[in-house]
């Protein structure tokens, strides 16, 4: 089912993020600790922006286990960042390769997604139609991940005409409930997990969502403080007390401290570029 | 731009076509002799039939190079069958995965290509419409050639019952003349090149064809006799004298011999289950 | 921690041993059900004979999990043998590399090991001493697995000019007090498993042992039959009753059945070229 | 036989150093000027300095073609850095690994090698034996390029209390001294080619060497000025007239202009933490 995480704030060396919390995105490719099935060793992949050189994120995707990755493993202490997006997939659709991998990437943006869409091969080529031949032309994949992105993208590009959260806010509902029909239409009766996030490298927008309402979507949880803080595998957020300023979005919680917040169902998580953070219901 | 081969004929450990020939695809993976780009590293694929067991072939492929793999190395001394086709790859369009390895697989049917359609994504779409749900979704990857077998198998089975080397015949003049029509509507001027390979394991069906009759397609061999011999990397078909045959179709000569016949443009090559081999000209 | 299995008797198709058992040992990859950490996913490998076209073995490795590995579930399905020998890596000592990947081959034999040896660094370069130039090179990765092989074989054909069952027996006796020896002089305290299993396609000898008698081994089991038959994920050998033969040597059971008997600790299990089997005390 | 290059400088993106000269060090891994097999499609590699965070310095290798591999075509035009070394690996000794990988790191050391040693496997135990156990067990491919490494390190550590080009050269003679005397013991009479180049972030020592001096060693180039600059595929070295700097050490130039010089045969190559560079005899 995949475990995602988003990190918007100082500038951090990845390897806090990654590794050195007790329940890091790497140690949840083996044992993720709030899944049924632990194991998201179907490949991984990251992104991150380096502002000093220019606005494109930097995508490093691997078909291999994230947890003995020896260039991840490498690179991890050496790279810093203010926003870093990071995924360990379990395939469901589509096979193990980089295609598959998540984060997607469409110019400055970068997208991931945790969840998925049964029977998604009913509604492929409906999902598909309305695209723009450019936005067909980039999708590499097999995912039902990176077809609803190209879905989000189609939408906002029509409908805005700057990218801005409120945009993407928009995009992602009308995405939701345009799927919604098309799955009743195509005989997809299951509910559809859709916990996505959307990045530019200056805001970030999560949603924590499925489709049928009885359902209880994945987890999905934020933090946010001061600065981010990790010792002996413990991560801890400062409270705001000088400039620094953190905010993270993540699948499951990185140790067991009173940090987490979990969005509701249904929710948007919704971090600007001045890292306020808002919760927000979705309409769709 | 990639190179292939097929054999039809008695049981053959496939050693003696992969690697034993002084110009085998294996060393036509390093350094081609009829193409001027002689690499072919991005990947390889094959596929092989194993009738003792049942009707369905195998298909082992790599993204890795196929000079240094070393499990095509082990296998290839041990496999004994009478199909086989192989492809070593150039890529032009889709990325190195094995998604986009050659051959494609569609139930008891290989498929393989050499040769490509420049600026394809101007009718990617154009092509998927008719097809089949089922064919739609059989697309894995994002190759122009995989996007051209679906419309065949599309074409083959609306138009024909039973599979045979005529209708895998027709279906191949449709396709084509629907390439050049949808390439001519959609801006695409520079000649497609088709060589083409379809095969059930009983008959093999092969294209050496150019959507511009002004231009010269690229090179394909038959060669055809009693028996395939190989000796300090010299090939040699024996004069019929006995029950043995065999065919191989190729996209350049495995060793400096005059066993080989170059198709002539724009023609088929159709290998029938009694190994009978038929030159007709492609309508298209 | 690793998994194994072997298998000798009549011919089988490989898939009703890798995937078919509940608890295949593809299965066992993801989730193993006698291992404390359940995961065997830093590549697998595999190997077999090929009788009718000649004596040494094939193998197959990857550094991919054996769970989404599009080969193996290709030609698992098509390949026939005799003699199987099959291994799901966790990896302890050494990268996860082809190199490291069992089984090991040395001509016609193939080996693989279930267990290790803490601090092997400390004996590693004591275990080449001995060793002919011949074998010292014949090493390729950094395993201890590798290792004790190398020192195995190095007795065995100092000791024994043919390759029979005792001679592997006596051989693997000869490594364990000396690996012990070397252990105890290097200030390794830690008990090394070492389940070994040594096959040449025509007999099997497996150990189940461990070096501190205080300690209990892993599991290592067999099962023996006139068939081997799978259905429905069920594994069950036939009572004999015709000329069929089988016999399994698995690091745990197949599937929930009485047929299995564990190997007693410090034991080998020796399965000679008629299919019987002998159960022996490991003298070291 | 692979190609290397190595730059210390003015911080500068590396996608200027391996992708944009037109014969770049990712062009040179498909079809390599200066080479009779032009072929370096077995894995490559590269290492820098990330001088912010820490002296050790980053690695990054993989067993995929250079020319393909999209991690590396996403990070190059990202990573910043003042001291890069690369590698793109034509295979002799050892198998196509990551541990056979150049470059190879010790500490805040980085080591690659051009070139090799026929009929290795007649002196590595030899070369072996002398080690530290921490030196013995740092070895982890197959490659006499490492163990080779492994020697002078050796040397260098037991003979040398702190790091300096001097110390490097000194261990370079000594380790080339050491292996014609275990070559010509051990029955190996071809050249060994050692275009070998040691690093720690603050200075470069390279050397253009070959065992015979009969024989040509393989090319090996320099380039200094003020600072380094690509316009359309070709490279230039600007005068020196201000204070950026820059030194490039290269096995083929980047491109057809004047600013290369070829490293005399037997020559060191040594460029100290002010970016000066002297090219001295090597005693040996």
């Amino acid at each position: 089912m995949c475990r995602l995480m988003a990190y918007l704030g100082s500038p951090i060396i990845i390897d806090k993020l990654l590794y050195q919390p007790k329940n890091s995105l790497v140690n949840q490719s083996i044992n993720a600790k709030e899944l049924e099935e632990p194991l998201n060793g179907d490949g991984f992949g990251l992104g991150w922006y380096a502002r000093e050189v220019n606005f494109e994120p930097v995508t490093f995707v691997s078909v291999h286990p994230a947890w003995s990755n020896r260039n991840l493993r490498n690179l991890a202490p050496k790279i810093r960042t203010d926003c870093l997006i990071a995924h360990v997939r379990a395939a469901s659709v589509g096979e193990v390769s980089e295609s598959n991998c998540h984060p997607f990437q469409y110019k400055n943006m970068l997208m991931m997604h945790n969840g998925g869409v049964e029977n998604f091969s009913n509604i492929k080529r409906k999902i598909r139609e309305p695209l723009t031949d450019e936005l067909y032309n980039w999708i590499k994949g097999q995912t039902d991940s990176e077809h609803i992105f190209a879905y989000l993208l189609n939408d906002l590009f029509r409908n805005h005409k700057t990218l801005s959260p409120e945009a993407v806010v928009d995009a992602f509902e009308n995405t939701f409930k345009a799927l919604k029909k098309m799955m009743a239409e195509n005989n997809i009766h299951e509910a559809a997990y859709l916990n996505m996030v959307v990045t530019n490298g200056l805001f970030i927008v999560g949603t924590r969502y499925v489709t049928d309402p009885k359902e209880e979507p994945l987890t999905l949880y934020h933090s946010e403080g001061s600065r981010y803080v990790v010792e002996d595998g413990v991560t801890q957020m400062m409270a705001p007390e000088d400039d620094d300023q953190a905010v993270l979005v993540v699948s499951e919680k990185l140790s067991d401290d009173k940090d987490w917040t979990l969005i509701p169902p249904n929710h948007f998580v919704i971090v600007d570029n001045t890292l306020n953070v808002r919760i927000r219901a979705i309409k769709a």
